[in-house]
């Protein structure tokens, strides 16, 4: 595929994310004003509803308003051409000659630096896959053992269970260290305190922007016309209450004190440059699994960990191209039993490992299990997170010197509430 | 405890669920009328929206149009002393010698023949625990055999898992069989085709009335001002595709293709007369799992099956008190993490299965997987649910010539969409 080269009027940086290729839509408030839609344009926000109340967007068939809600959702709802039809626009908008938008740019225009970001959308339900083979099979044979790493059902099902939609908070929102039922080694009966082994998993999610109705499937090759934009995603896990709980329903409480996502949404659209093929499947799918095309996307990614008063230092390199399922298979899976979706519904990808050990997604496997803590520049170690800590998520797609990118989402952890 | 006899001059028939002693609230419309929120008495609707036009409900401190919304999440975020306070005032208006809504009635009040019934909140979240001690020791016993049917955390956490919310449906609408993955017996590879072992679980669910901030938790003697009210819940399952699919993170296609509630939130204030002792826990629970006084309640519950033409039969009788963990327990394990909570949010019970083997809450328990057929007097067998196949849930309390009910909640399966 290639791509029209667009040169626009507003000041980007060298290397920053935010391109006019990029253009990705968030929930911003200054001061204590009220929340808003804005796009992110290098070191700036756009003002939708600015915009949109100075003609900006006529003909584009967007309801009074509708950029000045608490969330995403009504917006999204619009539908695919929508969004792709403001996308245009704004290509127009900020096209280097075109001075329209230029002229307003003092109020239309607001510096990141001034705005404090919101959660985007509000979350319907939220689903997590388990979609990387480099990490099922590693936490596998940590779990049970080599031999019965991989689940016979792995590579013929998506493998995903639902999260809690609730405790999903944005980038820059601390939570305290979670505290629930643990059982000590060689103990018959558990003990009650905070996690011990409180862990990341490097993922990302993507939210959906169309309903669909109960009982309708969402086949591979519609499933991306459901599907607004992608967010990094940080699934927080304490490992020790998790391993006590999970037989036979599944995690819980060992995730469900919070997930952190970066709060720019990047469209499709955007992405859509960046397409590669996945992995190869083998075993064949089942046909309602069968897709065209490149449903993979080139995403760089990167965890980084800064101890208190430390600096950051990155602790992983992965790549969302490493996923064995693509988001396409995961719409569809999710729906074949006819479970609707809604607008702003949100579906992590699971743990993105690569095969190098530097490109696992989590202290767990990491640390394969605390057994290699990582050294820190401070002489500190760690085997899983300490209270303070900060962990920072990048993400960004980078080809023929056109980028794009995610930000980032940073997450401190506070001591546990006692 | 003791309850203050109340006379009513509505006519409420001998036998109704809705007495004057209940006033569940539900949303419902007439005719292609908006949906708005009412009170169920008698064979009756109160329309509270009339209500509070008319200066009724003065002093109550409700906003304009509250019981003009699509759902009741604004009216039950008010809080449990506003509930009351309605409570009260509808007791006052419906009092024997009050004749302030009685000169009202014929503009007040809805035949419930002539109201359809809808979804009662927007749920945010659905947990579904896992807390009858008979169900879990069964099903444990078909999957896993006797040794290990009781999973050794069982008795100290009231194992619980995320559901799925977008398909939780309201009494009266019929849903698709669903399709999905299954393992074929002694086969390698999975077939994609129509669930042939549709199941029920007899469940109830409690929905939440406050929001708690992530980081809270709730502790057991806090639990009730958090919950609003109580449904019947049947909880569709899918074995086979359940079966294939839930080793290692629990149940997902199996159980999100539909959940059905009936439509009457029946308050905790209502219920509060036929509170009665649960199970005796042993061992010991955690401290935070600790509780005083009565938190079980006795309910009681009957299945019905109505094939296509045929007659209702009842397949089970089975009672909310004979859950292990009670609601106050689950709430406070919810939240022990920090897991924040919203109005709406709805937590079924698990399927309640009592000792008796004609107490059982699912088909799988009632058949043992399918080896003891049930025989229906049109000479007809089931191990597992058939198309137009309806099943009918009713739920009532009874002590001391005092009685309140659920209703129903009815659901027809319509052939799988091929």
């Amino acid at each position: 595929m290639s791509i029209e080269k667009l040169n626009t009027w507003v000041d980007v940086p060298e290397g920053s994310d935010f391109t006019i290729y990029n253009l990705p839509f968030g929930i911003y408030s200054v001061a204590k004003g009220e929340r808003r839609a804005g796009i992110a344009i290098g070191e700036q926000i756009i003002d939708l509803s600015y915009l949109q109340e100075n003609g900006m967007l006529d003909g584009l068939d967007l309801s009074d308003g509708i950029f000045q809600r608490e969330v995403l959702n009504d917006f999204i709802s619009c539908g695919k051409q929508t969004w792709t039809n403001l996308r245009m626009r704004l290509h127009e908008l900020l096209e280097e000659s075109n001075e329209t938008l230029k002229d307003h740019a003092d109020k239309a225009f607001v510096d990141q630096a001034d705005a404090k970001m919101h959660m985007p959308v509000q979350v319907g339900d939220y689903t997590d896959f388990y979609s990387s083979e480099e990490h099922a099979t590693n936490v596998g044979i940590m779990f049970r053992g080599k031999d019965n790493a991989l689940m016979p059902n792995w590579k013929h099902i998506p493998v995903g269970y639902h999260g809690r939609a609730s405790s999903i908070i944005v980038s820059g929102e601390p939570f305290h260290r979670p505290q629930g039922q643990i059982l000590p080694k060689d103990a018959e009966k558990p003990v009650f305190g905070p996690t011990k082994l409180l862990d990341i998993e490097l993922e990302m999610a993507f939210i959906t922007g169309a309903a669909s109705k109960l009982g309708q499937t969402i086949p591979t090759e519609q499933a991306e016309d459901f599907i607004f934009g992608m967010v990094l995603f940080n699934d927080w896990s304490a490992r020790d209450i998790q391993k006590w709980e999970y037989v036979p329903l599944g995690p819980f409480l060992g995730k469900s004190f919070a997930s952190s996502i970066s709060p720019w949404i990047v469209t499709l659209d955007a992405l859509e440059y960046f397409k590669v093929d996945g992995p190869k499947q083998n075993p064949e799918v089942l046909p309602y699994l069968k897709f065209e095309g490149k449903k993979s996307y080139d995403i760089n990614l990167e965890v980084f960990l800064k101890p208190q008063n430390g600096e950051e230092e990155k602790i992983s390199t992965s790549n969302h191209k490493f996923l064995y399922w693509n988001i396409a298979q995961q719409l569809a899976h999710q729906t074949v039993n006819g479970c609707n979706i809604n607008a702003g519904d949100m579906y992590g990808s699971g743990t993105i490992s690569g095969k190098e050990p530097d490109s696992y997604g989590s202290l767990l496997e990491l640390t394969w299990a605390g057994n290699n803590p990582i050294k820190l520049k401070d002489g500190s170690e760690r085997k899983f997170l300490l209270d303070h800590d900060t962990i920072v998520i990048r993400g960004h797609c980078e080809k023929d010197e056109i980028r794009i990118g995610f930000g980032e989402v940073k997450t401190e952890i506070l001591p546990a509430k006692i």
